[in-house]
């Protein structure tokens, strides 16, 4: 058995069964490995950032990472935008990166980089493997790197050399580290902040936004008169009908500044000290007022789930009844194809149980509070700003959940930039429905310019925030990916096309001109 | 005057007047004060790809750098796989990446990365502007960089408050680097070599390809008898009709290894000692022979027309004439759309002074030979092994050479990575014919596994070579990004296509089923 034979075997046994995979000719022994194991699912996406992205889409909803097979340093180039938002989002995903073989790096061969340097800004783990001997440690001990708490990006390099000779066999699983568990003294100060009778924030994220702590933290809100909110950008909220709802921090920085100017103290559970996207000249980075008196209870890697129990108990909260949201839908819209009226459109129609995926920027944002009612569904955003993650994300969530329907709610400025996910979604027949907000324009871009003090930007600026002259077409894009689409120009030709898309396997992409 | 503006003056001062662009938040000021200074083009690309790989075309063509404008850690990481073609090619590019401001960097916001990481493996000079008054100094620094010999990719990351804050105005340019002479005493050694009378290659790269210097490495190889060769991938080649022809290594490591066997010393002149793609099990990773004396003359970096010059005149050369290459094309090809066929028609009717750019992988390799003797024009490669770049590199060149016809010969996997390039054609209305080879496979892949010993592959492993279920169509793909396309299924209509395209301006894209 090779080394590849051994890093799959090492990688189903560590309980990997995904990979999404762009492979090239220093991965062929990997790729070859796959035919004498099963248990390997492998997805081909065309281009490195849908591999990254599916992946991180994959893990937010299976719990668990998949592999992502990658071709030298180049190959890892283009997945990193992606990691960059995995590893913002705490993702775990495993990168197996091929590279020249080791005797072979010297040579300076056209494909050879410093792929541990090209690595490393966005893997907490990054190793390569040194011989065949050692591959089937090193693929065990990148898995429990991955899942590391609350979930990082590990990449191990595999030289050619150490896939193609012979390896002493797989290795068996190594234990990832136990997430910590916060002090009792940090808990009591926490219930003493939520005790104190002053306006009070309590502020969850990462895994703490999943249903059941949610339902803790309601509790403890209840029971304190706390207020409780989301960070802006989330990798995963459960949310919907029969759950808490929860509203978010808002992204423009006035608007934060004004949502959290009431609160004296806050305890953070989950997340970070809350930090504006951007900074802008004369504003603050923090978004909390300077005077309130703020504590991060837990880290995202630390038990979320016990903390949220340990400080409920602390509080005597356990008998407050959580607030849960009543399901109720709106009316389907009729009229003019605004924001508002796709807003609804998608929450009036969207199916119980369904993933949400939002790209949507600045067209998608009444969709939030449309759907607050909508059936029992999650909700995956984008993590780190790095755009060009929906159309993948989607995808990698698509594969993970297979019996549910997955809704991208995609800007195009966006989409553009992984628009070959929309293949994968095809070759799979991945139940996914993209709605692409035609704008045609990086309008978030125009306001940021407007802020900059460039109130009547000029046409060079102009080209630069516009994507007209030509248009695109999301719907001939899209077939030419082998996936059926159409155009909604009107209210009632959209919810006919949703209807449709619900109503039936595969992938369906829908443009609006909004 | 804000730094921003100090640093665009700067940059135009310094004989930077193109800029290929994804600005982001972070850049707005950049942009913004593109509308205050005239003499800077600023050419939008959808995705940061297109962005590098255009800014390296158009520097092989215009033997200037362009600038680039990217959005913090993930912008550049979606650049980097060109970036890392570009440093290969030895092209100099100036890359602009905006980054938070500096005193927002310590909150770790979503988009907070590690810039310098991120652009280090793939520059030769990297670094972060401190204040709004050192950037113009740093952007004058920063060309310099990219123009040292051969060419550089110099990384500038330029935080939002060095944009945003007060400047002392534009910095002059900073003259960049010679490149240095070679001694005397190695002239007279590979003078030697080549006079030794055992058979000798004479192997020139870089710059060295150029109508110019090919003309005095002819005149070497008739006067002494050696053979005059190029590396398999090399930036830009001057050939054609009236030029000096020239053969190249050979892709597959057993082809080069007999085409060069006979050698038994080697002058290497702008390249390096020539070494396989990739390393194969029991084969060697240099492809000349062990035996062969091998002397590198000449680095890229190296006065190359300066080496040619001096060596010719040490052997007494001058005298000898350069054998150019007669005018001659094939016939129009008829029957079966072979890509034999595909090549003689491209060779039949390309303009004269046109641009081919090369990214057809596998498919293309007729057309090399078919254009010896087709009317001067441009040879241009994937230099570093990163499929992705055909398209944004046509793109560049046609920004770089209004007047001339760029010819795009593009796999259909390779142009996946990067189709948005499409789109910018059309904006700039770029004369732009390319010409995908829609073989719907990973088809070198398939060679390569082959190699690696799955003589019989499964169907996991050929589904990961396999780009059909569903089958691309380019056609709807080029029309959805504004881009006038075609089907050939006949040579007929490929020949038609192809006169047409050739006889108006602007883009077209032909999609042949080979």
């Amino acid at each position: 058995m090779n080394g590849a034979e051994s890093l799959v075997r090492t990688l189903i046994a560590s309980g990997i069964d995904t990979c999404f995979a762009n492979p090239g000719t220093s991965e062929m022994h990997f790729v070859a490995a796959l035919d004498r194991v099963s248990g390997m699912r492998c997805v081909l996406g065309l281009f490195e950032g849908v591999v990254s992205g599916a992946a991180d889409g994959y893990a937010r909803m299976a719990d668990k990472p998949a592999a992502t097979l990658l071709h030298l340093g180049p190959g890892l180039g283009n997945a990193l935008a992606n990691l960059h938002n995995a590893r913002k989002a705490g993702t775990p995903i495993v990168n197996i990166v091929g590279d020249h073989a080791t005797t072979h790096r010297r040579y300076d061969a056209p494909l050879t980089a410093d792929v541990e340097g090209v690595a490393r800004p966005m893997s907490a783990w990054v190793h390569t493997s040194m011989d065949a001997k050692s591959v089937a440690r090193d693929g065990a001990e990148a898995v429990a790197a991955a899942l590391s708490p609350p979930g990082c990006v590990a990449t191990l390099i595999l030289p050619a050399d150490t896939a193609w000779n012979e390896s002493d066999g797989p290795a068996s699983a190594v234990a990832p580290k136990q997430s910590a568990k916060v002090s009792d003294e940090a808990i009591r100060q926490a219930a003493a902040h939520l005790r104190s009778g002053e306006p009070t924030l309590l502020l969850v994220g990462g895994r703490a936004l999943r249903a059941k702590p949610l339902e803790l933290a309601s509790r403890i809100a209840q029971e304190t008169g706390a207020k409780l909110m989301a960070p802006t950008s989330n990798a995963r909220i459960e949310r919907g009908a029969g759950r808490v709802a929860i509203d978010r921090i808002f992204y423009p920085i006035g608007q934060a500044l004004e949502q959290l100017a009431p609160y004296k103290r806050a305890v953070i559970i989950g997340t970070q000290n809350p930090v504006a996207f951007f900074a802008y000249p004369g504003k603050p980075s923090l978004v909390l007022p300077p005077s309130c008196e703020v504590q991060v209870l837990a880290e995202p890697g630390n038990d979320l789930l016990d903390t949220l129990e340990r400080l409920c108990d602390e509080l005597g909260a356990r008998s407050q009844a959580p607030q849960l949201q009543a399901g109720s839908r709106p009316e389907l819209p009729r009229g003019s194809l605004t924001l508002d009226a796709i807003a609804a459109a998608v929450a009036a129609l969207v199916p119980e149980n369904a993933i949400l995926v939002d790209e949507s920027i600045n067209s998608g944002g009444a969709i939030y509070p449309f759907t607050q009612g909508a059936p029992a569904h999650d909700w995956l955003q984008l993590t780190g700003g790095s755009i060009g993650i929906g159309l993948p994300l989607a995808t990698g969530a698509a594969v993970a959940c297979p019996d549910r329907r997955v809704v991208a709610l995609q800007a195009d400025g966006s989409g553009m930039y992984t628009l070959q996910a929309l293949w994968t979604q095809a070759r799979e027949k991945l139940d996914v429905t993209t709605i692409i907000f035609a704008n045609r324009a990086y309008a978030s871009l125009d306001i940021e310019l407007r802020n900059v003090g460039a109130s009547q930007p000029g046409q060079v600026a102009l080209d630069m925030l516009d994507l007209s002259r030509p248009d695109l077409d999301w719907v001939k894009m899209a077939e030419g990916m082998g996936v059926e689409a159409a155009r909604a120009d009107t209210v009632e030709r959209l919810i006919d096309l949703l209807r449709g898309s619900f109503a039936r396997r595969g992938p369906f992409l829908i443009e609006v001109p909004c």
